[in-house]
């Protein structure tokens, strides 16, 4: 076969797989916005079927000589060549590990999980230790077989998952940048904070629809097209669906408007990275999001950057009171900075602002990359846990609970996964700086609810590119340089100290 | 291989194939009731890819060893033996085909059931016919396959899809007594309903919530799950989704309730049905409604027997009332005895009555008959529809529009699906007659709007049978008697004549 014949082969598999991966991504969709309770088992036959199906399809002997008889992508064009570099990866991936370990941690991982959610409850780290023992002990086999076939680190090939090519040698440049920085920092933002005026809440109830029409009003204003997605509820908020068909989910808190709202602007913000994706390489793995931490910077961007910024919410205050039939001081642009800029030293990652927010990060990478590499034993992460929360944010959880009880990520199975927030945080500021400097006309627009001039440049820069080139070739070609944590530092600045 | 191991390995295999069956049902009702139009293309190739897969697991070469080794199931239990026919059945319709006739057919009814929706609105059969008459001689090479592998004749070959077993010897003799009484007897109907006062019309508008509610509380009635369902809208109602997850769609009039709440009562029959097959053999064959006319009966029989029935409809009029808030005598059950007993000679099957709508089936089972055995050509249709709808129903169509246009059934490519919606009026005739004998308080319990005992029975006696019988002999054991039209015709009295 030549190279390629052999391509086009690759690429027809591929595709066949990934159109079972979507119709299994709206399936997930449907089970946490639609589907009664009574059909979870029956569902879960389903996709645990269609999942069986990828994974046969996508460790089948076949790929071995399509993979060779394609060699290094001799006679391609540019993204075919890329197409076929990011197939391998998916198929080293896919093929790394021997069957019973991928069923041994996916059954340890289903054990772990539903134990958590009551040791959670019950403050009982010493009774969930047995079963996360086993996730980590699992975790950190697999990480040993990847690391030997991607040739790196056991703790970049768990992150390779998540952060393709994620390297932890410049993730520790970053983050020990910005945990010298932040301690200070924050103490100077809750300095100031204190001598200014207290935000003035606003007082609900907000209703569901009121809420729900004003959400609509603003995923339009920044993009989102409902002939190609849609906006319901479920428990947690996720952005799922397909590319040509998005499906945002939210839920309707009516005492609080305001979180839930930056809730589906974030989610928007992963939509319309979605959307944008190259139309031409739908279903191939050229065609996809860059990585995890791509994905969080399109998020963070349109809610911390866009729609946090002072010239947004000069547009939004007006807009919310409108929605609610309110009016008065608690409804005014400035007060709605002081609510939207609010920086408190807290115990929970997901309720963080922007300026904590990576703190929470910084420990738990710290912490998995020591359990990973086995430089720590998991029965003292309580105590670890309470340290590093002392020494980067200043508290100390009371009980596990709200330490190191709190997040569904390592009991969950996903190791690796944490630094992609604080890395899509940053690349979000550093995209944001270079869009305002390409675009200076940005902030105006944005004070008039206008996201399209972003917008255009964020299709043309990042969700265009898909996967043709590496998250760090991405921002040096947005941005001009790889990832800089002194742009984020100068945005917290500007934003906390200095507007 | 052992028989017995033959069989589990045959189990194995159709549980996988069904439970992707059911992935998409779910992404079909998904598509009807959720889905933007955006969606639709890459929906459409989710779809195909799934249908690929499950066509080739089906027609997996290992089947013939399987079914070779299995034997005539020796040694299996009676509900394995029947599961072992059902799979059998399945694999004869699943490998009759050449695959290059299943899409040439495939090609040809895209494109003419495309053109139909055109042509039915321009009134022109001349230009579908080239199309039509492509799938007529794509369907009749079907049939001449099919009726050599099952050993019957090309019509019941086709038949056979959605009525496993049926036979039009059988339905002949049944319809031709039908034929024979509904002329004379829809006139004595009509003679006598001119003399009784004409029905009050109920004046809307009828808010679309106010519907749901009432919808919804009627579904329950009927026994319904919403732990395990839901009711949703759609251009088109059916009753989609799992047996564990049945998907219920309607679409609500503002201006008329009346007609699109029997639409719900109708779905909720067959979603009752779905609901009550066999826990055990959910994803097996022998675990699956017995066939259309079965379904049919189902629906028919909540809907026509039971929702129509004079002691139901008194316990809704008072209802419907109170739901919408209004009073007087349109709201009586006088009136609504009126509303929903009314019969008329129409040109439109789907809009047809109790007393005409069998005559619709018998002239498309007499059409669809004479095309596929080639009595008559396809150009000849238009002028056998007109003289058979004179005949029999009394009223000649004005053009084919509303002739034989009419239906998507034959451009869609469903030759042999007809006859099924009377022998289902039918057989629900008789199973009401009978679990009225086994419970004569079923209608006392209608009029308190209970539908238990009723359900209980047809749990019993229908549904938790799945296809482990004939629907014959399902028939027998359920009313000691195979289908027989008196019973039909004598429910058609009592209603229209002598109540």
């Amino acid at each position: 076969m030549n190279p390629t014949s052999a391509y086009k082969s690759l690429e027809t598999r591929y595709r066949r797989m990934n159109l079972v991966r979507d119709a299994i991504a709206v399936l997930d969709w449907d089970g946490a916005a639609m589907m009664p309770d009574g059909g979870a088992q029956t569902r879960a036959e389903q996709l645990a079927t269609l999942k069986l199906i990828v994974h046969e399809q996508a460790v089948d002997p076949a790929f071995a000589d399509l993979f060779a008889a394609a060699g290094d992508g001799k006679g391609l064009d540019g993204w075919q060549e890329a197409n076929l570099r990011e197939m391998r990866r998916d198929w080293v991936h896919a093929t790394a590990l021997p069957a019973d370990l991928v069923e041994a941690r996916s059954r340890a991982v289903s054990a772990c999980e539903m134990r958590w959610r009551q040791a959670r409850k019950d403050n009982d780290f010493a009774g969930l230790l047995p079963l996360m023992q086993k996730v980590l002990d699992l975790t950190r086999e697999v990480a040993a077989i990847k690391a030997e076939k991607l040739g790196r680190t056991t703790y970049d090939a768990l992150l390779d998952e998540y952060e393709p090519g994620g390297a932890s040698a410049e993730i520790d440049a970053i983050f020990a940048d910005l945990a010298s920085f932040l301690p200070d920092f924050t103490q100077a933002v809750l300095d100031r904070q204190a001598r200014a005026p207290v935000p003035v809440p606003l007082d609900g109830p907000f209703p569901a629809a009121a809420q729900k029409k004003l959400a609509e009003e603003l995923m339009r204003a920044v993009g989102f097209d409902f002939d190609h997605g849609r906006l319901d509820t479920s428990h947690h908020p996720f952005c799922g669906g397909v590319p040509d068909d998005v499906r945002l989910t939210t839920r309707w808190d009516e005492k609080d408007f305001a979180k839930g709202l930056m809730g589906v602007l974030h989610e928007t913000g992963h939509a319309m990275y979605e959307r944008g994706l190259p139309q031409e390489w739908r279903h191939q793995p050229v065609g996809f999001a860059r990585g995890m931490s791509a994905h969080e910077s399109q998020s963070l961007l349109v809610e911390m950057q866009a729609a946090r910024s002072p010239e947004f919410l000069s547009f939004l205050a007006p807009k919310a009171a409108a929605a609610f039939g309110r009016s008065g001081v608690a409804w005014s642009a400035d007060n709605f900075r002081r609510i939207y800029h609010r920086v408190k030293r807290g115990l929970i990652r997901v309720d963080a602002d922007e300026v904590t927010y990576p703190a929470h990060v910084i420990l738990r990478y710290r912490l998995e990359r020591a359990l990973i590499e086995g430089r720590m034993q998991l029965a003292d992460l309580p105590g670890a846990w309470n340290e590093g929360m002392r020494e980067l944010i200043g508290v100390v959880p009371p009980d596990d609970r709200d330490g190191c009880l709190q997040d569904i990520h390592w009991p969950g199975g996903s190791w690796g996964y944490f630094p992609t927030y604080t890395l899509g945080a940053m690349t979000a500021a550093q995209l944001f700086d270079a869009a305002k400097r390409a675009i200076p006309s940005i902030p105006s627009a944005l004070s008039r609810g206008d996201f399209a001039p972003l917008m255009g440049w964020l299709r043309e820069n990042v969700h265009s590119l898909g996967s043709s080139v590496s998250t760090r070739e991405l921002l040096v070609k947005a941005t001009g340089r790889a990832l800089d944590a002194g742009v984020f530092k100068a945005h917290l600045k500007a934003r906390y100290l200095d507007s």
